[in-house]
């Protein structure tokens, strides 16, 4: 995608998720949407229709022959998604009609959009900037309320308004050096060094926090990593379906919509976890086959959180037997050890034996994963172990790779503009730190960007948005 | 579904298809409309809306937090396709958001509309007839050209206007034999016998003509049944990827639409032909063996159109073999027996031995799989003889198997009508034959019919439109 074809030609796709409905949208954008969609309609006249009014019509195949019967809703430039004339012709929701209606219209003169066309030229006519793009996308995949919230946050322009409170203090800061620069032979000061140095480091703060977030961001954007394991009779299966009940019943409320995607994720208090598949630890654990368990324990390293189920019922040697390895690979992680079949047997014994062999910070939760009551305390603890921040509609998180390795980049030059200020090396030096802080910030917000890291940016678009 | 409750509360769907994409449409309809929605929303007021404008604002949740920058689109009643108040609400396509904006309209007082409910709907108000009605299914169902215009022109009216035409015959006639029977103990005669005889026999016709359609119909909506028999190794497989490229091609052109449900059927010629699984017969016809060879035999009697696929390269006594059961199953049927691989060998010899050995009107097209010209001759072959009927924009074609018995009762009332007339029977026999005949007519329209019909009818429909 070439930032120079921007605006040039018009592009057409199906916005709707693809498939059978009722009804689908086809958008057009671009300086000949109203002629060509023209060419193809059968209704009220496009130029004297008003900005943002729906229209009953007849769209027509490129013979000329009724194609379908549709609402077309024009937005004029610069009043719309993309800041362009923008026709949107929704139709009945055959998957034949979307098709036709795709190749009438290319052949009226409009081109076939490319992934995330539309959004690209809504940043390219500054209606957002790129890390408003990009949340579009998180809102459109985001599945539960933290992440649903923080792409909104973030679509709203939460963050860039933030970076760019960031770049005003940091072009401020660069403009007192660089003037000092220019009078160099006079040997005057304009800028106080200590006070410099006091922004700068407010600067830095701000972006590690940033930063920081990614973690827990990035957690919630794509979910937060769990691990089930115990040995094979403990009762894990058991315990997923527990825990899934709730959320699948949910899904299941609108028919065909997330089945499959939800298979091995859950949503429990606004936050999406996603289960590690740690079928080779269901398999070996109760097995002494170490080449087996190592594997699986390996797997289980990309958890956050584990939860080990221990069978009440079993005799207390066995669930020793699992404590040096559980120790040894949750020392980093959050650990809850379910002590399941509470309803046959009497937990207290085990969860006796396990205090004091358990890592700094673990929890004991005896359960009955027949009993709702339990699941649901044991739900409420895995939500307060998995350690995320509270996500209100204020939250700035995050949940970005491109966002933060740039906001690391940011902080690495400005430690740099730091450490010359407090070395007293010389102001061209600290000006370009401070410039490639700005330039990095830059790139989050789009100010600076390249076609390579827009077109990589916008390939991940769905098609129609 | 009961009519009694239509109109009285208002529902709520995703209209367009399931899953995510660039936007979604959520669809609300009924005399709630406009307060339910205005509850969560926030952005210009409802009321002082105009019908068929589209505005930007905010959808809140429940609790009053953002759930997403939407535009609304407002149409009031009876402008709108329900012939209620209608408020469509185009969303972030997230699966999330729709789910989540379902339940914040449901908390708001509407309730989850069931499949068809606004199509329903604007039956129920007089926006349609139950023909047009049942039509929209199609459309959205229509998979190649031929189907999606007998559709279209159901969806038009074109249907229900001929049926309107015959229904007023009828009732004329029934007045004049009815005033008849008022005055009969005068003796008087208002109708002339040999006169309503014709007039009769001329709507018998019409409705025969209809009912005829169906066979055509079917095939041209639900594919045409085409088996490809032959040995083995005479190129079967090859043959149907050849004439299957060219419609994937086509499909692949928008990624991810219907891959899945054209499988194996395909279209030619804007005809959609269906492959029924000759798997049985593919395997076992080389092999002598009859019990294998009849099951497979049975199950191509399902097919309209029989492509015998023949090897040129093969010795003329493996053909012979065939010849009888071909024969046998093929007497009905549309037979095309392709002689391929005469890139490798002559086909004459073969094509010669098969004159005169085929049943009537079977024609024999050499081919070649591989070579393109040849199969595009076949594909023409295949097209003429599926003999179906040409379908422009005024065609009227039954596709529908509850209207296909209605008219079939309905010739049969008409029929013994005539029957009456012509045996001189009372007035008040005949006109109950006619009567009934309007009964039929009326169930297509939906001027006659009862709640269990229209559930059954519009269970079938996705739900959101």
């Amino acid at each position: 995608m070439n930032l120079n074809n921007l605006n040039r030609d018009t592009i057409v796709a199906v916005s709707t998720p693809h498939g059978m409905g009722g009804i689908a949208v086809v958008r057009v954008s671009g300086p000949d949407a109203l002629t060509a969609v023209e060419k193809r309609w059968n209704g009220a006249r496009l130029d004297t229709m008003q900005s943002h009014t729906a229209h009953l019509g007849q769209l027509l195949d490129s013979q000329g022959e009724l194609l379908d019967e549709v609402v077309l809703t024009l937005y004029r430039a610069p009043h719309s998604f993309t800041g362009e004339d923008v026709v949107e012709i929704a139709c009945h929701g055959s998957v034949w009609i979307q098709r036709q209606l795709m190749n009438t219209l290319i052949d009226a003169g409009c081109r076939a959009a490319t992934g995330g066309e539309f959004t690209q030229r809504a940043f390219a006519n500054g209606k957002m900037d790129l890390s408003q793009a990009e949340a579009i996308a998180d809102v459109i995949a985001s599945g539960s309320r933290a992440s649903h919230r923080v792409a909104m946050n973030q679509m709203r322009g939460a963050f860039g308004r933030e970076l760019s409170v960031l770049r005003s203090q940091l072009l401020q800061f660069v403009s007192l050096i660089e003037l000092e620069l220019d009078f160099s032979e006079e040997d005057v000061s304009f800028a106080d060094r200590s006070k410099l140095i006091d922004l700068a480091t407010d600067i830095h703060s701000v972006i590690t926090r940033l930063a920081d977030s990614f973690q827990a961001g990035n957690a919630i954007k794509n979910g937060l990593p769990v691990a089930i394991v115990g040995a094979s009779n403990a009762g894990k299966s058991t315990l997923l379906n527990a825990l899934l009940r709730d959320d699948k019943a949910l899904v299941s409320d609108i028919a065909g919509t997330t089945r499959d995607v939800i298979e091995d994720t859950m949503v429990l208090g606004g936050v999406q976890f996603r289960f590690i598949d740690t079928a080779g630890i269901r398999e070996s654990v109760d097995v002494i086959e170490n080449m087996g368990i190592e594997r699986s324990f390996q797997k289980m390293d990309e958890a956050q959180l584990v939860l080990w189920v221990i069978d009440a019922t079993a005799p207390l040697a066995e669930v020793d037997r699992f404590v040096p390895m559980i120790a040894e690979h949750c020392h980093d992680k959050q650990l809850i050890a379910v002590v399941n079949k509470t309803d046959v047997a009497d937990g207290e014994p085990v969860a006796e034996a396990l205090h004091g062999l358990l890592p700094e910070g673990a929890v004991i939760a005896p359960i009955s994963a027949k009993s709702a009551a339990d699941v649901e305390r044991l739900e409420q603890l895995i939500v307060e172990r998995a350690m995320l921040p509270e996500v209100d509609s204020e939250a700035l998180i995050v949940t970005n790779a491109r966002h933060y390795e740039a906001l690391v980049r940011a902080g690495e030059a400005i430690e740099r503009a730091i450490e010359g200020l407090q070395g007293g090396v010389s102001g061209d030096f600290v000006s370009q730190d401070i410039r490639e802080c700005m330039h990095y910030l830059g790139e989050i917000t789009g100010e600076i960007t390249t076609d390579e890291i827009l077109g990589e940016i916008f390939s991940h678009f769905c098609i129609g948005k």
